[in-house]
């Protein structure tokens, strides 16, 4: 069985969409792999692109994706709300299918090799494939962003894993790394009080003595009128999304608000919706098929977790065949 | 207003009552503070000793109590199933009304100092008063126990903060401290399962991933017949009772298993409760008032929370007066 991997390189840029398509262009149309998607972001100015596929197929089109965004991109003059410190700012390797961890970091790990080597480009290895734990962190080594960059990459500290102690004139510097499958997921609630959705956010998130695996804040969604407590769940085997979902409707009760629906932002693993359906099936007595049709993932899942926009491309194996 | 605060020495002998009892006297009818409790534990050779009060009027009894279990205790024949590394063990200082987390420690070094000065005992700092990252938690100063710490104690890693750098050959060592109320508490499952009991621990512990201040195991109660899921909560404000309640509900209910009752171990102090009311005060929509009597706090909370064998007197400020 080929590996699969899902490899979201992040780029600093959201805005020109012609540029983001000469930049992405070597990832079109590649054999061994398929680009998913690309979601610019004007107000970050940046610009997230989901691959899928063989990590071995995707080396030299990324090394070309590299060239492109930095002879295209100058961040001396990139302004946006999303920290970063290079035009390429960070590469993960993800383990979706017949690859481990361990080999997504060796891809990850050649990928630094070669950009930094053809490019001069300095690279941080992080997430699972940080040599250091100070470094497991993409904000900690992000910090300062890339006009901070210039003084910290000559401190001992943080000379990049990678490539020349001084950043890039142009591109910054990147981070490229391996980790497990992140959910970015979202819970909507019938208030547009902000107060609400910010307790709630504290009750279940890792930082103020909530679940391990959770980040989680309050956001107002203008167009629709209502907040949602807005989060990435780390590690959904530990924490998985119907505990989460469950957890949140336990505190909007004390509100009496009600939960009305949730939200897949990317894209979700089968895994981390069968799981939280397991949980379900148990509840309602029902036997569980762990094996159940994607269409049937999908469908529970609508009416179990009020999931919203939500269909079978948003879960990862859709994307594989 | 007297500052109160809790102390809970820790004593290794939990057989011999006639021991224990003269062990104690010094901690009997003295004025400025109350003995509240004895709790021996014949399994584990150890007795939890509760006093309440203003922590200046302890510190000579205290200090009484420490030479009469150096004199009545040999640790080099004592075996039991706690782990344990001196003839008290640990002496922790909790603030409960009129005093900071900030006095506690400084009651704890005085403590400190006059039994390491007086009786050659070695003493570590441990909790809120631990004086480097290392000593914070006591299962860490406690590692080898008795019997390691002979060598322990002699590395530069372990010297003790008060006290020589060799055990007291038949007391052994102690740590005293400062640290928050601690919540003991377990809730009832129906059901004689215990892997049912230790996949809900491990959901809301924080070691496999749950609530950060949530230390949980599975329990076996042979005299009832049924499982708990037992627990140290470290920090109820951030991790209130009514959430952990409710999530052990959430949990149990893919069993199709009902939580029966749950159960206060020791005191708690009123706040722990209270908090709790207020969220399903806001779930039932009635009124909340933070100043309702102790009867009404001990009514409540056996009617949201199936409090089994509760009763005032296991409220820190039922024992205050």
């Amino acid at each position: 069985m080929t590996p699969i991997v899902q490899c979201v390189p992040n780029l600093s840029e959201g805005r020109d969409l012609a540029k983001i398509h000469a930049i992405t262009e070597p990832l079109k149309d590649q054999p061994g792999f398929k680009l998913i998607s690309l979601e610019p972001d004007q107000d970050y100015h940046r610009t997230v692109i989901t691959l899928i596929g063989d990590p071995m197929a995707m080396q030299k089109p990324l090394l070309a994706f590299f060239k492109k965004a930095a002879e295209l991109i100058d961040m001396n003059t990139h302004q946006g709300e999303h920290p970063r410190m290079g035009a390429v700012d960070v590469v993960p390797f993800i383990p979706i299918q017949g690859i481990t961890i361990e080999d997504c970091i060796d891809h990850a790990e050649t990928l630094a090799k070669t950009v930094a080597e053809t490019l001069d480009i300095p690279v941080y290895l992080y997430a699972d494939a940080a040599k250091e734990p100070s470094r497991t962190r993409l904000p900690a080594i992000r910090k300062g962003e890339f006009e901070g960059m210039k003084d910290k990459i000559k401190t001992s500290d943080w000379k990049p894993d990678f490539g020349p102690a001084a950043i890039h004139p142009t591109f910054g510097v990147v981070a490229i790394g391996a980790r497990i499958p992140l959910l970015a997921y979202n819970i909507d609630l019938a208030t547009d009080d902000m107060k609400i959705a910010k307790a709630i956010a504290r009750a279940i998130r890792q930082s103020t003595g909530g679940f391990q695996y959770v980040q989680a804040g309050p956001a107002f969604l203008e167009d629709k009128g209502h907040v949602q407590v807005t989060m990435n769940i780390l590690d959904f085997k530990k924490n998985p999304v119907y505990r989460i979902f469950e957890t949140v409707k336990m505190e909007a009760a004390r509100y009496q608000v009600d939960v009305t629906a949730s939200e897949v932002v990317g894209l979700f693993p089968k895994a981390a919706l069968t799981d939280s359906l397991k949980y379900y099936h148990g509840v309602t007595g029902q036997p569980f098929d762990k094996d159940m049709t994607l269409d049937d993932v999908v469908d529970a899942s609508i009416r179990y977790l009020k999931l919203r926009d939500f269909d079978r491309l948003k879960i990862i194996e859709a994307n594989l065949s």
